[in-house]
């Protein structure tokens, strides 16, 4: 596939590789290092022999094999003609994370750097952009150190981001919640490699199970939406549009220059092709996560099942506020509960397991639930620091009901210790999606319930 | 005045103190010694001479003092005589922390539990609660360990909870968010004490600058509305009403078995009142905090200042979709702006101070904007991680900025590392509220702009 150079490449060029560790040739290096890159990294810099230990080339020119991809991080007048060389040395890609192009008014200077793309046929991501990070491949182009941009481990959910700033912000949001990324792309000016190119190109990357982007503006309207109706085919597509609003709208044409267009028939038109729309950052993340591991919903009724009351009727609150139907349980389910749980807890929907309750009441509680027939969906509350909430036991069963009851599961949980949050963690690893607040709960099963109509309407074609 | 008992004791007996560290008598006179309670402590077990190196008495009757409070842990069906007992001692305050009542049947044993406490006048608080945690008079009744619930430091909000676990929760939030709280109740059944007594109460406590209550049902509408309505003239008053659906509604129902109410009735009559109603926990936890260090907002006019281009976008969107005005400036001070900032920065509403950022730049447009007299409120999002915002003088400028303008100011940041997240907790214990996300903060800057149209009403009287 195309833009496989940019994931896969054999032989990396780092061009403005700098000794200096403030510089972002430098930690690009240090940071390709760190991550193990598998192939051949070549330096470039005249005046250095060797950069954190590997020896540095004074031209591309003199690089002794052929590259494959070439990172460029050179003062904005100078990358035109590295770009050059580095298609002469065989490049048939390139990220150019240098500023200083169309965002400063320099139009000239990024025509220039398109044309040496075009004459050459090299694919470039960029200017003005964080470039790659790819945790399974080993790539990582974000010039930032880890200090300033914590990374995430490997996940599912691969991301492209028009905004670095965001970009940097949401790896960091990820990575704080114990989450995983497969793939995520900071594309900046988008000279040539633009998020309808992004987009088909993950649609077939096996590693990636859910795609999430972040736009503004985009580059071709068409393309765009072909992309997305062609991925939302394969996998979920998550949309977040920037400039949603007409304020928001003169921001966006403020920050990128992009065209955005209408926002609401843009917001329609992306629906049309299939893509999940969410509304806030906090979503972008969430509903990703769900999407990557449960399976769409196929209808609206949600059954919730607590151990804190308080918790189980905010979680009602926020389900039937984004249109779920939180129905009570037929008389026939409700003896089921009333059977298998002791006298005091109130069953119903939600059903409260107390503070006495234990992992082996969610497992029971939410099989009776799925077999019943009549929900279609699982939403949990298991809150630890009650006694019969052991948190290995608790992670355990809750795998085990995920496993056998064939509904989406969502739960929501509170971390309040380390050791707590790393259970939770963990147990999201092993596919239950955990959110800490009832809200964001009910927001990750919307994005269920968005993907399951979505397939649906695909289906029916 | 009449629930002082509960927060500025100067002996508590300690009912149902415990050697075994499992057990709730032992957890809350461990609590109480960690925290430091500045007066004297007398737990009472027949069957220990000596708890935590404290001299333990066989009945309350053997304690030689009077006692001021008492904290019962005891089974459900001592609780009656032992609350009788401290009576005689000259107990005016109880706090029931023991569940077995009316939320399992017991309504029998509530009742007898009840004319105990009007035949000897002590006031209650509880059955079936987690009690006090006031970290400033050093009280701390909650029965769960500090790894179970981390307790925040001091603060200027107080919360009070109809739901112990919700309550709990809240408490780790808070913590984690490197927030503080002034006085925390949890009044569980409230047998005696209700939501009205206690926001009366916090009205007139000087050590509170907020009140935030959540709220399932009320004992008595009248009264709790009348609280309010007191209360709001003196400070902010912040409803988080559980069970506003009507799904919502049927699990309070069997929760609590209170008579909410029809529910949107109960909110417009809330808010009738003077009460800042919101609608998420995040937004439970943030609007107080705003509230607590910022004055209320003159108008719906806010002026972004961001460095992250896709950041200053997104909070745009959010202020927009709350109803705030995010207006252009007027061309004088875009002139004055353009003047004061490098050519390639995008100034207006949002203005960019891109990755070249620097915390003078902040201040300086933040002056700008306020200065303009065409804004009401100041939204900040400055994001660390680019060479010119160094932490030690970021925050000291940002804080400069609140000072200087005089407009309500709130801001979103990512904590990215441990170092920049004690920055950003620095920064909002000296007066500027920070939000992970543009979606909180607006949310925020939303609980400012309602506190101000209620200020309006009230002196319009």
């Amino acid at each position: 596939m195309g833009l496989d150079i940019f994931f896969k490449p054999k032989s990396i060029a780092i061009i403005g590789a700098s000794r200096n560790p403030e510089r972002v040739g430098h930690v690009i290096l240090k940071r390709m290092i760190e991550i193990g890159f598998p192939g051949k990294l070549y330096p470039v810099n005249p005046r250095a022999e060797e950069i954190l230990g590997i020896k540095c080339y004074s031209s591309t020119d003199e690089i002794p094999d052929q590259i494959d991809l070439a990172v460029i991080a050179l003062r904005a007048d100078m990358t035109p003609q590295a770009l050059e060389e580095a298609a002469k040395k065989g490049a048939k890609g390139a990220i150019v994370v240098s500023g200083g192009f169309s965002e400063i008014g320099n139009e000239d200077l990024e025509r220039k750097l398109l044309e040496v793309a075009r004459n050459y046929k090299v694919r470039v991501i960029g200017p003005n952009c964080l470039g790659v990070f790819d945790p399974k491949d080993r790539i990582d182009t974000l010039f930032l150190p880890e200090e300033v941009i914590p990374r995430p481990r490997p996940g599912e959910v691969s991301i492209i981001t028009q905004s670095g700033s965001l970009g940097s912000a949401l790896l960091t949001m990820i990575r704080k919640e114990g989450r995983g990324i497969s793939k995520f792309i900071s594309y900046g000016n988008r000279l040539d490699v633009d998020e309808g190119d992004l987009i088909n190109y993950l649609a077939d990357d096996d590693e990636t199970k859910v795609i999430a982007a972040y736009i503004e503006g985009v580059a071709n309207g068409r393309k765009f939406m072909d992309a997305i109706r062609r991925a939302s085919m394969k996998k979920p597509v998550v949309i977040l549009k920037g400039g949603r609003t007409s304020s928001g709208d003169r921001a966006v044409k403020s920050h990128t220059g992009s065209l955005a267009g209408r926002s609401d028939i843009f917001q329609s038109a992306v629906k049309q092709s299939g893509a999940v729309v969410v509304d806030t950052l906090d979503e972008f993340i969430d509903v990703p996560v769900a999407l990557a591991t449960q399976p769409p919903m196929r209808g609206d009724r949600v059954a919730v099942i607590t151990n804190g009351g308080g918790f189980g009727i905010l979680a009602v609150d926020s389900l039937e506020q984004r249109g779920f139907r939180v129905t009570p349980p037929s008389s026939k389910l409700m003896e089921r509960l009333r059977e298998m749980l002791p006298p005091y807890y109130p069953v119903g929907n939600p059903t409260d397991l107390t503070g006495d309750s234990t992992p082996e009441q969610f497992l029971e509680t939410g099989l009776a639930f799925t077999e019943s027939g009549e929900y279609d969906a699982l939403y949990l509350i298991p809150l630890f620091g009650v006694p019969g909430m052991e948190p290995e036991r608790t992670k355990r069963l809750l795998i085990e009901l995920v496993n056998r009851s064939k509904l989406p599961v969502v739960a929501c949980a509170v971390p309040t210790t380390p050791e707590v949050e790393e259970t939770l963690n963990e147990i999201e690893r092993m596919g239950l999606p955990i959110y800490p607040t009832p809200e964001r709960a009910a927001s990750a099963l919307k994005g269920l319930l968005e993907y399951g109509e979505i397939r649906r309407r695909i289906e029916h074609f």
